[in-house]
């Protein structure tokens, strides 16, 4: 449809009238109440214009009104309208080796209910659904909603997220390869339901309320007793072809594979501390001046250093985020990652610590659905709030 | 400016014009001479705006009108309109280590003239300049053209290109780090001149007219002497954040730098042959089966491989184009190269070899040429052609 025909046909009105509701959304969204007259400056429409539509959305139920209060000393003061962002609820799932973890959020993206439990790391698929599926009805259940409220479910996991939705390439959840976590939901949920890979959601994350919310160009660094990596180009997240970019890890000559091991290997950890707490014994005993414990955490930098140079150097961005559960540890970390990076790479980006920690999966999951939400709603036209069905 | 805006005021109907010429001119490019009911059809406009717009165009010299031949037998034959290709020609040029070679094409994209000379690999930056000055004004002037008349220049160099359009970061070409090619083709051109990082030039050609026309998420390897690479992904070439992207080669633990050493210190290369040809001497010699030398070749390829399967799992693209060089002897690369990636990689991508050998840099120059006319003339409105002014 040409943008002239749109002008001169009487066909397209009601297709010019959902464009001037969108717009009137867009301008809702993100602002605090506002008039007609903001309104009006914000979109371009004429004041008229802006009446109609707004009480429009306010009927379909895509925005309220806020009636002025009769103790204001100025003049008549004017009726605000503000967007609905209750008019539908998202949820953003991590499916983590020990933990599951939901959020539900409103369609601005404020988190009004969050449940999570502990799962253990060997527990096979059966019980990991099983565990998931608590999760994911307690969160809805306690905030008061039903499925059919949900419009968009993510679900973040380890490892490459194919076409189909599986970790086909590699998962270390054990038995997880085969697990459709989209057929499972759907039978659940009739909204869309989305699985991705656990870094990229995480790199979506800081850019959305993170560390990285100013920049464009991102790598983002899972780092903990697994490595992995998130893409942001151009400010949007990169899957790759087939769903497994950021795998840098997986090639031995950039040393991801062995950089956790110096720390699990450190000579001095108590027989005590279990394998899965070594790390933070070793980043701890660092901190406290420990010798061979500082040894340890620079032979991990100087390994971590080596896979982080090679996305560098292949993708040239602005800033590196440290997340993952060693973020924890960034003090000791991301000033020696720094002066390898520098001795490594063409170019220096910046080097930050993550500031979303443990959540950053879901709280990128989240994001991740309402951004389908918003290409699938807001993208083309408007039509009144209800759950989208998935296609 | 709001879409329904300009379809209810009056102020803005030049705007739609202009966006209506756009429609079709955007039509009958890349496509043979068409009809008014064609363009009408091809636009969704009216049969009569499209007759009116078009001599407008005719008039503008955008297009030109085919007349209909008297000979038709079947009724009255309609007349037809065609782009003017010719309206405007813009210029590619490859400063390379051993050659500098012009381009000059038409909007289409349609070269008329080519200009090649030789330099030595060790001439500095004012013989290299001066060579690079006769290539131009030979290219121009056997074109029968001015400098006023190129709407667009684009040079190719080796190296990343920083935002000052200088290669700050490396460059093998000696003394070039300094030399500024905006600058010094400023004072011949008063259109945009771009400078831009031969690999990245390499991988848009591939994709405008060579072995990657079908993908949108590309990883172009320069391989030869010195190894590259041009990244695309979505469809678009990536600089990064500082136009250093692509630049995986400088990190010894993934082999490039040593990767061409395999060849040229290959056992039974004759000291007649110089340095800069064993390469060469070794694949035809591997090509007729002398051991020594398809063991040079395997050990090549094995270093090659790594530095590609780093770019491979970092943004797993759909193809990997081998080009630059020794893309001639693809015959002896492509299947060990593939052999080493799909144990490497995760997602195995297609692996094909460059179609568009030594003209490759210069040809996307060209397209980069091209590319920008597109988002200047042809991005927002339109007006009458001529070549534009850099901002």
């Amino acid at each position: 449809m040409n943008v002239t025909e749109l002008a001169t046909t009487g066909a397209d009105l009601s297709r010019l009238r959902e464009l001037n509701s969108l717009s009137i959304v867009r301008a809702l969204r993100d602002h605090p109440p506002s008039t007609v007259t903001e309104l009006s400056q914000r979109t371009g429409l004429s004041r008229p214009a802006v009446d109609v539509i707004a009480q429009g959305l306010v009927t379909d139920g895509w925005a309220s009104v806020l009636e002025p209060g009769a103790s204001s000393a100025v003049g008549r003061p004017a009726r605000r309208y503000q967007f609905r962002a209750g008019a539908g609820h998202v949820l953003g799932v991590d499916v983590g080796v020990h933990k599951i973890l939901a959020l539900l959020a409103d369609l601005d993206g404020n988190i009004v209910q969050t449940v999570r439990r502990s799962v253990a790391a060997d527990a096979g698929p059966a019980a990991r659904l099983a565990e998931l599926d608590k999760v994911v009805n307690a969160c809805v259940a306690k905030a008061g909603k039903t499925p059919s409220d949900i419009w968009a479910v993510t679900v973040g996991v380890t490892g490459a997220v194919d076409a189909a939705g599986q970790t086909s390439f590699f998962t270390p959840l054990p038995g997880w390869k085969g697990v459709n976590l989209t057929t499972h939901l759907s039978a659940r949920f009739t909204c869309p339901v989305i699985v991705e890979n656990d870094c990229k959601l995480a790199a979506l994350a800081e850019r959305w309320k993170g560390a990285a919310s100013d920049a464009d160009d991102i790598v983002y660094l899972l780092a903990g007793m697994r490595n992995g990596a998130g893409l942001i180009i151009d400010g949007v997240l990169r899957r790759g072809y087939g769903g497994a970019a950021g795998e840098i890890g997986a090639l031995k000559q950039v040393r991801w594979l062995n950089a956790p091991a110096h720390l699990q290997n450190c000579p001095g950890v108590p027989d005590t501390v279990s394998p899965d707490d070594a790390a933070a014994w070793v980043f701890t005993a660092a901190r406290d001046g420990n010798r061979a414990a500082r040894a340890a955490v620079n032979r991990y930098v100087k390994d971590l250093a080596v896979g982080a140079a090679a996305l560098v150097l292949t993708l040239d961005p602005q800033v590196v985020i440290f997340g993952g559960g060693f973020s924890r540890s960034a003090d000791l970390v991301l000033d020696p990652l720094r002066t390898e990076l520098s001795r490594l790479c063409l170019r220096m980006p910046e080097v930050r610590a993550s500031t979303l920690g443990a959540d950053s999966v879901a709280l990128g999951a989240l994001k991740l659905s309402l951004n389908e939400i918003d290409d699938r709603l807001f993208g083309a036209g408007l039509s009144a709030p209800v759950a989208p069905r998935r296609q």
